[in-house]
C-alpha cells in the first residue's frame, strides 16, 4: 500500500494522529521537498520525532523514475510525506496513478492546508477565495515570467474574488513576498490592464507557527514590510465585506482608512 | 486565550498533535455541530478520547450570547472545537473579533478540510477549483431557494472551473447528494440557462473515512446512486485535464466515454 500522508502546515505537530500512525506502522517513509517544505523543521528532527528512518524523495524520484516507491509499495507499506494536505500539488496524481495501474491500494490522510487555513488566518471568508495561483521565478535565459498570477487575479478581481498565490520553491529557494510583489509589478509593467492598480494584499509568512506575521496594505507598503524568514504567501484582496475588513484592521494590522 | 481548534474530516484521529495538546492544556473545552459535524464520532467519544469534558455550544452561544465563553476565555484556556478547519464557516469571526475586543489572545489551531481535501479525494486539481457555494434547504413558507450555487457553478463553469457544493447541516439533518441535485434541477428549471445540463458532477460521501465513498457522472446517474450515510458533498465539474480525466475514471467510476 502507498499511504500519502501530510504534514500540515509548519513543523512536525502539525500532522494528524491518523497520519502519525500510519508512520508508525509503514515499513518505508519517504518525505518529498520540492512542492512545500516545513519552515519550522526538517527531515532530520522528523526522524527524532516520529521514531523512523525517513528517506528523502527528490522529484525525479517521484516523478520520473518512482520504481523504487512503487517496488516497495507492492509488498510493503510505503508513506510519502508532503508538507500540507497531500495532493493539493498536482504532481503526486500521477504517482497515485501508476500506482493505480499496478494494483496496488493508494490512501490519502489528509492535513492542514495554506489553501484553507489562510482564511482563517486572515480573517477574510473561505467562500470568496477564487481559483488559485502560484508566483514563478523567472526562467530561462530570457527570464520569461508566467502570466497565469496575472490573469487569475484579473478573473477574480472581476468577480469581487480573493486571490491565494502561493510562492514558488526552486532548487531550494523560498520565494519571499517582496520578490512576487516585483514580479506582479512587472507583470503590470508588460500587461498594463490596471489589474494590479489599487490592490489590498495579505502577506502570511509562517503560517501555523507561533511567530507567524500576517500584513495587509498596497503593494508599496508591503514591498517594504519584513515579513522574516519563509514560507510567504500572498493574497491578492477583491471586495471586502465590512467583517472582513474588521479583520484585516485588527488582526493583520491594516490601517482603518483604506 | 482563546483558541480554535480543527477537529479535521471525519473522526477522532483526524485532529493535529497540536491540537491535541490544545485541548489537554485547556480549562474548558466547548464542541459546536452547527457548521460541521465528524460523521465518524460524537461528543461523548470525544471526551472518551480526549480524557477530557467536553461542553456542547450551540449557535445561540456562539453568535448571539457568547458571554460564557469570553467570561471564561478572559481568565483560563478555553478551547472551541469545530469539524474542518476552524473559520472556515464565516461564523466564527465574529467571536474571534469580540475576543479581541475584549484584550482576549486568539489563536487558531488548523485541521484538514473539505475545501482542500476534495482535490485530492476526486483527484481534481486544486488549482482549478473556483469559489465554492454551499446548497442550502429551502426556506420559509415559500420554499425558497438560494440561487446562490446556481450562480457561482455559472462563473466557474464559464471559466472552465470546478465547483466545490457544500451540503447544509439544518436543526441536525444533513443534506444528501440527492437532495442537493433535486435542487440543483429546480433551480435550473427556474433559471433555464442550462449551467446543469451536461454538467459532470463528483459526489463524495464520508470523506476521510475508511469507507469514503467518491462517485463521478451526470445528474441522473448520481441522484440514483447510493452514496450511504452523512457528511456529502458534491463537486460540479469544470473542463477536464486529460490526468483529471484519468483519475476520475480510476478512482470514482467514471464511465470512461463521457
Amino acid at each position: 500500500m502507498l499511504t500519502f500522508v501530510g504534514l500540515g502546515l509548519y513543523d512536525e505537530r502539525d500532522i494528524t494522529l491518523k497520519g502519525l500512525e500510519a508512520i508508525r506502522s509503514a515499513e518505508f517513509v519517504y518525505l518529498e521537498e520540492y512542492t512545500s517544505r516545513l519552515g519550522g523543521c526538517n527531515r532530520e528532527k522528523l526522524e527524532g520525532v516520529f521514531g523512523r528512518k525517513v528517506l528523502p524523495a527528490t522529484r525525479t524520484d517521484i516523478e520520473n523514475d518512482p520504481e523504487e516507491i512503487l517496488r516497495r509499495a507492492a509488498s510493503s507499506d510505503v508513506v510519502l510525506l508532503t508538507g500540507g494536505d497531500p495532493m493539493s500539488a498536482t504532481t503526486h496524481i500521477d504517482l497515485r496513478l501508476r500506482a493505480h495501474d499496478r494494483g496496488i491500494k493508494t490512501r490519502i490522510i489528509h492535513a492542514p492546508s495554506i489553501f484553507t487555513a489562510v482564511a482563517g488566518i486572515t480573517g477574510l471568508s473561505s467562500y470568496k477565495f477564487g481559483k488559485s495561483a502560484t508566483i514563478s521565478y523567472p526562467w530561462g535565459e530570457r527570464g520569461v515570467i508566467s502570466e497565469v498570477p496575472y490573469d487569475t487575479i484579473k478573473i477574480n478581481r472581476a468577480h469581487g474574488l480573493h486571490t491565494l498565490l502561493l510562492l514558488d520553491i526552486s532548487n531550494g529557494r523560498c520565494m519571499r513576498i517582496h520578490e512576487a510583489l516585483k514580479i506582479l509589478s512587472m507583470l503590470e509593467e508588460k500587461r498594463d490592464e490596471g489589474v494590479v492598480d489599487n490592490l489590498l494584499f495579505v502577506g502570511v509568512a509562517r503560517a501555523g507557527s507561533e511567530d507567524m506575521t500576517v500584513k495587509a496594505g498596497d503593494l508599496e507598503t508591503l514591498m517594504h514590510f519584513d515579513f522574516g524568514p519563509p514560507l510567504h504567501v500572498l493574497v491578492a484582496v477583491g471586495e471586502l465585506h465590512f467583517i472582513e475588513h474588521e479583520a484585516l484592521v485588527k488582526f493583520a494590522g491594516l490601517k482603518g482608512d483604506l
